[in-house]
């Protein structure tokens, strides 16, 4: 007899089965204000290793951690003009503080470019003082009026970063880096994921920027997600809050700005792109819990013996759980750390210490051996290698094997039903972007000729990845 | 010529000299909204080895981090009545979301006891859910007429823990082990801070809670501030949201609850515990920056040097920052680094290097010389040991040399403009402290008469702590 599905097949719905996984795997709750989320400890736990790997990244850049008011006066937001009218239908308004009505309505940030740039404009006053590079860990509000859990929430928690430079080119590069040395870098070899790397086109860029760069990865349904974006603000905030530095030349001259975030959503692509039919499965780099061992029967020698090997595992630099829970039953727990994706468990019951054995199963790959108890140390570092390069390959081959060649914006829609396509710019430009968007399928990014991210929308040879997404 | 202070002197005006030096050694700045504030790189530096020092002994108690939606319901806040009445009139509410007026409105969390409780009392079904140990990380907003950085501002940054216990001891036990062992040896150890440890009175306690469990240090103006509380919630909040549990015995029982938090605010307290004239000294276990290694002039030798020096300090595990900025004035930057605090700078110049010596200034106990550049490896690690165990000494010895005991309300209220006064709480009980808080002043907590946390308020021999407070 076949066992029942713990969670719905993803052939079968693969939104529903993305909120069962999400729900058995204890990653996170709705919250009761519509679109919110509790994010549970094994989630957040997620969360936390991509803020550890995230920010000694960002760090690596020469920028520091500082933090700026969840409360943004209304006013700031008439301030920049494409800003405002990109954020203003997802803004949420505080009227009420202390028991009084506010003189002045307080936005909670959607994102801090507007009091960001208040500070920087009274920090910034020589060319010393510049580049100026500032990250936020914070929470974030916009109102979402479909949401989904990590997705798209009304509330989620991001990083975002916030530079000034004294010149286009070195804010221009310096937006390139993020994209490509941390976020580039984070994705693919700690969260395992595929992705391309292109720019946005003038429809798709971030209200208030001249050029964002941005990678796309593609799920397990062949849709299409935005991970991370770059910003190029050119001086279009430097102009709405005079934000001017004295040049070496004794000239006042307008900063030129970046800025970039990363977001919970992450967490959404994670089980969208290595979860299966059983579960999450969590990439070894990123794994709070890399092998748990589980006790299988209340027996002294047995829990002894899974201490024993959770302290060997740990004293080798792996990240282990011992599961000695005995009074849940072992069925239960088993389905329950698939359904978690730890990549590697270890089962030690009565008999397998008579044998000097235990029986260890793979996530990653699948599969279930009996291995010698002596030979653990020696070979679970070697297979985490292994399950993290395989993540990173099965994620690029679903990429591949589902982006095809198209020349009209019609066979676009028609491959977007199935994965991506790939279309010349020039086939397609802004009409044919619009015509796209009738059959919600968009352009992710346009990339250039040889795969580079293109210096220009309209550079010659430039093609346009188009999908349906997220 | 004595030198211009770059501070106001403490004995001037202390709270203005708190202000400057918040401001000079760029800790932080006001935000545009009333009460809020802007936390600089260097302070918020502070904050992050706080959190990585707290963080890692919370998850030793074996709690784990979650995350808790920021807007709630307004309604839930109807339904424990001493919480409500306790935070409404500091509560900012959103009224507006997505351009729409909402059908209910949002609170935007001043804590998240009523929103964990709501989760508390889904995920616990069974006593092998129990105990439920969850901590957060987060953002809080509580409406503030009276601001002051760090001290008391509309929006802080905190940890709040919420745990539930199967029984009233192990609940009661759990709180008190957050106090002595999570935050009593932070404080110690870390932040090099003494304090004194007890219970609130029934007028201080947190809104909610039987019981709550207070740290109280004493302030260089020798006033009181209440660095960190742990609340024995009793089953106050298990019975708003009906958070129960099947027993062993097969029962409903409701939980037993603690929550406890510690703030932004231990950045205004380390600031008013180890501040001097000069500005900031940071305990070197807290410190970012250990060591400066400054560049006196642009020389390329120079420059070399101070590299060499700065890797081979951090070879040795030290915390180092090379400031090699040479466009700007030596004694500018010697200045700036005296008021952020930083406990070891070392000096290079170019007869330095001739001579094969460094001039080594401390800023804890104070003093510059010259010493071989060989010996700093060795030397440079005990230096901060010294440090971090001097400032705890001073902060001792501060509070025992002003503290006094006294007898009657009228005695305490004269001592409380010094310093801090021990007076019998069965000669003061609740009258007494009415009386106090004409004048005031307010009793910081209760101790046993062996110095211990009183079990019960009405113990005899309990002694209560009065002082001014911030």
């Amino acid at each position: 007899m076949a066992k029942a599905p713990v969670l719905t097949p993803r052939a079968d719905d693969f939104p529903r089965w993305y909120q069962d996984l999400i729900n058995k795997a204890e990653l996170a709750d709705n919250g009761p204000v519509r679109g919110t989320m509790v994010i549970r400890p094994y989630g957040y736990g997620l969360w936390e290793r991509m803020q550890a790997e995230m920010d000694a990244r960002i760090k690596e850049t020469g920028t520091q951690n500082a933090y700026f008011p969840l409360l943004i006066p209304q006013s700031y937001f008439a301030k920049e003009a494409d800003h405002v009218e990109g954020f203003a239908p997802e803004l949420a308004v505080v009227t009420h503080g202390g028991g009084k009505e506010l003189e002045e309505p307080a936005v909670v940030r959607p994102t801090s470019e507007m009091i960001v740039n208040d500070y920087f404009s009274k920090w910034v006053q020589s060319y010393r003082d510049l580049p100026l590079l500032i990250n936020q860990w914070a929470n974030v509000v916009r109102w979402e009026l479909r949401p989904r859990l990590f997705l798209r929430t009304t509330e989620f928690l991001w990083q975002e970063g916030h530079t000034a430079h004294a010149t286009y080119e070195e804010a221009r590069d310096f937006a390139a880096h993020i994209q490509r040395e941390v976020y580039g870098d984070f994705l693919r070899s700690v969260l395992a994921m595929d992705f391309v790397s292109g720019r946005k086109t003038v429809k798709e860029r971030f209200a208030g920027a001249v050029n964002t760069l941005t990678l796309e990865s593609m799920m397990g349904d062949g849709k299409a997600l935005q991970m991370v974006t770059s910003h190029e603000l050119g001086q279009n905030f430097a102009r709405a809050f005079n934000t001017t530095y004295l040049s070496k030349e004794g000239r006042q001259e307008l900063v030129w700005q970046t800025s970039w975030g990363s977001t919970t959503r992450m967490i959404g692509a994670l089980v969208m792109t290595h979860g299966d039919d059983d579960g999450l499965r969590v990439p070894p780099r990123l794994a709070q819990i890399q092998v748990v061992v589980l006790a299988v029967k209340d027996d002294e020698a047995v829990l002894a013996k899974v201490h024993e090997i959770g302290d060997r595992l740990r004293a080798a630099g792996v990240r282990v759980k011992v599961d000695d829970r005995t009074d849940t039953p072992f069925g239960r727990r088993a389905v329950d750390w698939e359904l978690k994706g730890v990549p590697v468990r270890i089962e030690i019951g009565p008999r397998d210490l008579e044998n000097g054995t235990a029986m260890l199963a793979r996530r990653i790959p699948g599969g279930k051996a009996p291995v010698a108890v002596d030979s653990l140390v020696a070979l679970v570092p070697g297979m985490l290698e292994e399950d993290q390069a395989l993540l990173l390959e099965q994620s690029r081959q679903r990429r591949e094997s589902r982006t095809v060649e198209v020349s009209t914006p019609g066979e676009a829609v028609e491959a977007a039903a199935h994965g991506w396509a790939r279309i010349p710019w020039s086939a397609l430009g802004t009409e044919g972007e619009a015509k796209l968007a009738e059959h919600s399928v968009t352009v992710r990014c346009l990339l250039a000729e040889d795969g580079s991210v293109p210096a220009d929308e309209d550079a010659p040879g430039n093609v346009a990845v188009v999908a349906r997404a997220y």
